[in-house]
């Protein structure tokens, strides 16, 4: 495989594709994505150092996962990567752990390898405020939303965590129950499970009602986390009928403990979760959740680092979530104590 | 940060550090990684394209994925990613679909990006056999061995999945069960479904029994095609009291199926897993499965690509599995027909 063979195949001349491999400015943006990836797909190896640096640099799109494994990220991921692949980028995936910070992890990622542009999963949003105008390429910050972040070359998508916690509570509320838990991450920094809080709040609001905060329990988006997490709770809350989680890992997690307690699974408690990951599906009783549009989130994502890629400004999106009714919240029947005499 | 910096806090010499980070033939192998990894923690930026590309090439292990979302592959790449990173060296993760040929992506990834060794997870043997020897740099095939693939550059490390699916079998026999189904993956070409089945197989020779074809159900490892396997073969064979199930996503979507249809697992019918990941655990009934060493398939995976980095000959290396006695299992109680007269 040579440039003439490129050339043929992509219908263009010799020295517009070598002009497309040299990542020379004087050519049509389009035109040198289709050379490089005719080039691409037929395993073209260009027989300079530059030239190969050039075109890795041309192509390539890093995501950057904060944080431990996590069910929802792993199948966000693999939709990020289909569609940066079908926009005719290499996708590549750096994991760091929760205590790194994900902004020098991009000026580092910048520096040596220049990607095109950066899709952020998870993230802290103060370290973006701190450090973000250290970098210059275009980024997409994903599952997360900021007023502040104002910034030339920063997208950010979420799902509407807020409206999503409000409507967890009042379905459930609506569903009789008065009782009502909440299993959750870090409510005081600014993040989705923050956000997901406050809604809550506010659902419990609309209902002239409040929450007493005891009855919020903290939870990693772990499996055993939140397995010890609703432990916890219900023994300091054993009124509770319902309970809110922030995940539906944590509400895997959740309804398998109070199984292990020896409860019924909605029964006695009902659990409601949030994310739609296919195996809450997979589960008995089926969680009933709030479903994440994971697909539209990937695709607008990678829709907003294109556009930006090429020259368009930045954009906030917010996508609403969908209640899916399954089997593990059932209405709250009150029992009265009437003390029957014969 | 400048090379001086560098200089001071490795306690080599500017001329040391300078040599490290140009990749000079002229310096012991670990002095370099030692600095690059310094000059890597401190987010040093060296000032030259060449530089960069050798810092960068220095350092790059990818780790090749192929296959569908697979949650036993999640977090092993999880645990990849870890001990690459220990081992100095910057992990990157490649997705490809099943029906794309890893031997190819890795030809690419070495011409445009020159990593120091690669990582294959799933993969086709048929693929290795053909076209491997185009690839010269250290290989580890994770997950899979065969004796045919006989290359100086390519190690091979995999749980031992013959024993494991004998093991399965031996102890559903020794359970009292005689009516055991299996559902699996593709078992017509060379992996380790295929093995696992031959396992299979040996467990009922070893019992003086074989085993009638007709009770395997093919379903990839999915939760939704073994939920809709498991409801084929319970439909064509409503005498079976016991199911292998060749991963534990495939064990957990069975599970669901079977209580779907009105049955209780394990009172009706019991089931077995394989993989040990983390969910296995919570599921209610918890699945009783053969745990693949995960941590230990990952470390190995590592130092046998490093150890061939350095040049090292290659191995190939069995783990064994073990078995963990959870909640979806139960003895077989014989019930006999007899009628009862009064």
């Amino acid at each position: 495989m040579t440039i003439k063979d490129i050339a043929r195949l992509s219908r263009y001349s010799v020295s517009t594709v070598s002009r497309a491999l040299n990542d020379h400015p004087d050519i049509n943006q389009d035109t040198k994505k289709k050379i490089l990836k005719i080039a691409r797909d037929n395993n073209f190896v260009p027989n300079s150092n530059a030239i190969r640096l050039k075109a890795f640099e041309e192509n390539s799109v890093v995501i950057i996962v904060k944080g431990e494994f996590n069910l929802f990220f792993s199948s966000l991921i693999e939709h990020l990567q289909f569609y940066i692949e079908k926009s005719g980028f290499r996708g590549f995936t750096n994991y760091i752990h929760t205590s790194e910070n994900e902004i020098q992890t991009a000026i580092r990622v910048c520096a040596e390898q220049k990607p095109k542009g950066i899709v952020f999963l998870g993230g802290d949003i103060e370290n973006f405020r701190k450090d973000f105008e250290r970098i210059n390429i275009p980024c997409v910050l994903c599952t997360a939303i900021s007023l502040e972040l104002d910034y030339p070359n920063l997208s950010c998508i979420s799902a509407d965590d807020l409206a999503g916690g409000a409507m967890a509570i009042k379905f459930l509320l609506e569903k009789g129950h008065r009782n009502i838990g909440i299993i959750g991450g870090d409510i005081s920094t600014e993040c989705s499970c923050q956000l997901r809080y406050e809604g809550c709040l506010k659902g419990f609001e609309e209902y002239g009602l409040s929450f007493d905060t005891d009855l919020y329990e903290y939870s990693s988006f772990d499996f055993n986390d939140s397995y010890n997490s609703v432990k916890r709770l219900i023994k300091r809350h054993p009124e509770i009928t319902a309970i809110f989680s922030m995940s539906d890992v944590m509400a895997i997690g959740a309804s398998t403990a109070l199984m292990d307690m020896g409860y019924s699974v909605p029964e006695d408690i009902s659990v409601i979760g949030f994310d739609g990951i296919e195996i809450s599906k997979f589960f008995k009783p089926k969680i009933t959740t709030f479903i994440q549009p994971q697909d539209k989130i990937a695709k607008k994502s990678i829709e907003l680092l294109t556009s930006m890629i090429n020259g368009k400004k930045p954009a906030r999106v917010l996508l609403q979530t969908k209640l899916i009714e399954r089997e593990s919240v059932v209405e709250h029947m009150e029992v009265s104590n009437v003390s029957v005499q014969f």
